[in-house]
Order: C-alpha cells, then structure tokens, then sequence
C-alpha cells in the first residue's frame, strides 16, 4: 500500500467524506457517508471518526488527520474559534484546534469589515484550493460565498442567502404554486435580466406571477426565472461589493456550476472552474504543508 | 332607518366585509366575517353576499352593490378583466363587471411598463380613496403595492413581496431559528440601515446571522432586523424604480403604518397616513359616483 500522507476530512452538517491522500496530494482511497456533523449525538464524533477512517489511521500513524467544515461549530466536535480576515493558509494553519494528538480541525474564518461580520466554515479551505493568487472566487450554495482574495489570502468575503432563498420561494411561497415541471429554461435568462432592473428582488419576485396572469410567462418558466433572478441579484450584489471583475473563479459542478457560468457570461465575465472536490483536496494539502 | 345609497362590499382572499353606505358616504352599518374569497365554494358567492347583505338589500331596493377584491379574481364569482393603466375611477368603473342586475365587481388593474407587466385587484380602489391627486401612494402587507398616482389616475405602480418574504425568512428560515421573543426594535434601525448598504438583501440576511455568531446582534432583535431590512429594501426599490419623493401617502394602519413611517421618515420623506378603512369606502364611493 501506497504510503498515506494526510488523511483530508470534509465534514459537513450533512455529509461526511474522508480522503486517504500521498505525498504528492493524489487520493488512494475515498469514503463517503450520510453521518453529517447535524446526524452525530454530542461525544459521537470519535466514534464516527474511527468507523470510517480508523483502518487508515492505524495503517499510516504517522499521517496527520485535517478536517474542515462544520465538524468545528458550535455544534460540531469542537469549536473552532474563527481566524480573522486578511486570512492566508499560513495564519489558518497557526489556528488549527486540535482535538486528539494527531486529529485537527481547521478553523473557520470571519470578516469584520466595514457593512458588518460575515462568516464562513469549510469554505476557507476551498478558496485556498482554488489556485487564485489575486482575484474574485465564487463558492455557490445554499449560502454562497464570494471572496475577494490578494496575495493567496482572504482579504474579504461576503455570503449571499441565494440557494436557501431559491428553495423558500420555490417551495413555500406563492410563486411555488405557479411552477410547473418539466421546467422551460428560456425562464432562467429571463431572471438574469430582471435582476438587472430597476425596483430590486422584492418587486421582481412578484412579477413571476404578474407575468403568468397576462400570459406572457408559463408555468415552466417560473421556476428558472426564480432561479436566474435570485443568482442575477447575488452576483450584482457582490460586484458591487467587490467591484467590477474580468475574471471569476468558480468552485462549482453540475447544474449549480452550469448555471452560474451562464449567469456570469451573461455579464461579460471570464470564469475559471474548480470542483469543490478538487479545491477542498488542495486547499487542505496547503494547509498541511503551511503546518509543516 | 336612513336611505342606504350604495352596499360597498370589500372581499379579498380570506375576509369578507361589507358597508351600508348613505348619500355622504358615511357609515350606516357594517359587517366583517371570515367568508374569504377562498373558503367559498364555486357557486356560492351569491349566497355569501344574501346572507351578510341581503336584509340591506331589500331594504333599499334601488342601492347598487360595489364589490372589490380578489372575488374579481379567477377563482372568484366572476373574473374581472384588469383595466389598464393610466387607469382612473372614470375607466375603471366604466369596466364594472355586472354578476347580478345591481351586483357589479370593480375590476384589478394591470401596468404594462417597460419592466415587464404587474397586477394589483383591490388595491386600486384604495388608491382612489386615498385623496391624491398626483404623488406616490404606499399600500403595505403581504404583496405591498407602490402607485404613482398622476391627475388622479394610477399612472403606473410595482408590488413587493415584503410580508411575504418576511413571514418565510422568519418562519422557516435557517434566520428563524436565531430569533427570539419578546423582540428587541433596535434591530429594526439596524434593519433599514442595513438595506442601504452595498451587497444587497441576499447577503444582509445572511448578515444576521454572521452578526449573532459574532456576538454583536442578540436573539430578540434578529425579527426585527429581518422587518427593517425587508421594508427598507422595498422603498428603496420603489425610489429607485418611480424616483425621489418629498411626500409618499401610505394607506395602513397598526403596527404597519408604525413600521413604514420610521423606515421613511429614515428617508427624510412626509408622510400622509390614511387607514385602509377610509381609503376603501372614499374609493369606491369614489367608483360609483363616476358610474353614475
């Protein structure tokens, strides 16, 4: 067996994934389970812990054991106290808490600019894996975070409610009632548009369902629309925030990454891509090496 | 028992209440149930109104019966179709829609501006009612309505989906479950000024969070930021979409009407407060004079 250098944990409130990983930072094994940090009872994280990474523990003592995420919440294993911005890899690995002898849990970070705080968790470790030097990184989600990194630090960030928002409306409002599946995407480029308009979320919120009275949106468009209207005004609330970009680095896949490329483009932005999976492996490989 | 002049019946969604009127205008008789538009079978409208105004009815035979609401709606007694916008108590009641020989639903109204298309049913008989000739008319709730008001004609106007996003991100929110009661108001303050800062509603809610992690905002004043940050994301769409005004009337009463005077008064804006009560019964007598 390949030796193991790090063991890389990636522990969430609702999903657990644990990487066996060399020297050069490739994976030689990987598990994933549903014991998110939200699923373990207090004093059950050890146990969670050793079931699914215990084999690799034991095979390698030598390696370290880094986990990111919410496993370092108030509610998690331990809480981490947050690092404070300007936060670079090496002033976040001087914060690791270490919760056993050779298992560490990666603080979260917090801003405290000007408009007020804003926090992150786990999601530090990504933008350190996100390979940008000087520029914009977009991380979107539930809540989405956007941050402005200089020199290899996180100088500021700001987190947007845009995937929570999407599902309250989607789901529980009025607009819910209109939507219609299988879903008509034309809807989404349309949201783009009117989250550009004059009168802001509130109003354009409404308007799916004034445009569906005078018939000039369907059913299946309304969803997207939602959609395309809820990224549209994160990503105008973060240019101005952070100021015009040329180009933006994205952590994302699948359709949420397909989405925000669109969503970008539209503004004339250039967009990097990295999968979450991709820049959590080589956010926590430099965290392990800023220890060292 | 003196001349009823007019029955003015306003039946919206979940109340049903109705007035007899004399030639002033002035209130003989009222009465409130819970008969919403939406507990009433198909078919049952007439029978509702038979039984809250039917001894009204009788007893001043030549008395017209105006109706305004949602039982204009689709789904109500019959589907009055939108008047248009510039829309004026002249035009409008020359599209009374007739249900019975002397029962006639005032019809909602719909703008078709260069953003795309809104609706409101109800609201413009309130706007008629609210004694302004030209200026900005504020009716809040559920879905606010802002109309820009011009020779006495709804000229244009645009609805916000503030009470209903407040009562999703409060009740069902990852916010939700931060606040506390009793509510502390400062956090309304904090609210409004929060809705002037860059980054947008997208990212100030999320803010509340960041800032009760952070130990600088407690539990009771969570709700109230939420209230303040939505209501003053809605005037600042409603400036920004109909421009500056020294002067807004605002149509509501209660904790509502205290709520929207200090988020304008914030703004440096007078205001005129008229209850929706006075506003409906000035409205639609307003409606029925210009029928007749």
């Amino acid at each position: 067996m390949t030796q193991t250098h790090l063991i890389a944990v990636d522990w969430g409130t609702s999903r657990f994934r644990a990487y066996r990983l060399d020297a050069a930072g490739a994976v030689l094994e990987r598990v994933a389970a549903e014991d998110g940090m939200a699923s373990v009872p207090p004093g059950g994280f050890a146990g969670v812990l050793e079931r699914h990474c215990g084999a690799w523990m034991r095979e390698a003592p030598a390696a370290p054991v880094l986990m990111a995420g919410m496993v370092g919440s108030r509610n998690g294993w331990a809480e981490a106290a947050y690092a404070v911005c300007p936060a670079s890899p090496a002033s976040v690995a001087a914060s690791l808490l270490a919760v056993t002898e050779r298992v560490s849990i990666v603080p979260g970070v917090i801003a405290r600019g000007p408009g007020g705080p804003d926090v992150m968790r786990g999601e530090e470790t990504l933008v350190f894996g996100a390979d940008v030097a000087d520029g914009l990184v977009c991380l979107p989600g539930t809540h989405s975070k956007w941050a402005r990194v200089e020199a290899g630090a996180i100088a500021d960030f700001a987190t947007f409610m845009t995937g929570e928002s999407y599902a309250l409306y989607r789901n529980q409002s009025l607009l819910g009632r209109l939507a219609v599946e299988p879903e008509d995407l034309t809807g989404f480029d349309d949201g783009l548009e009117a989250a550009r308009a004059p009168g802001g979320v509130l109003n354009r919120l409404f308007q799916a369902r004034a445009r569906v009275l005078d018939g000039v949106m369907d059913g299946p468009a309304v969803g997207p629309y939602l959609s395309g209207l809820l990224i549209g005004t994160e990503i105008e609330g973060a240019l101005q925030r952070f100021g015009a970009a040329d180009t933006v680095t994205l952590v994302a896949d699948g359709v949420l990454a397909q989405r925000y490329v669109a969503a970008l483009r539209s503004r004339g932005i250039v967009i990097e891509i990295v999968t979450p999976e991709n820049a959590f492996l080589a956010g926590l490989s430099a965290l392990a090496e800023a220890r060292a």
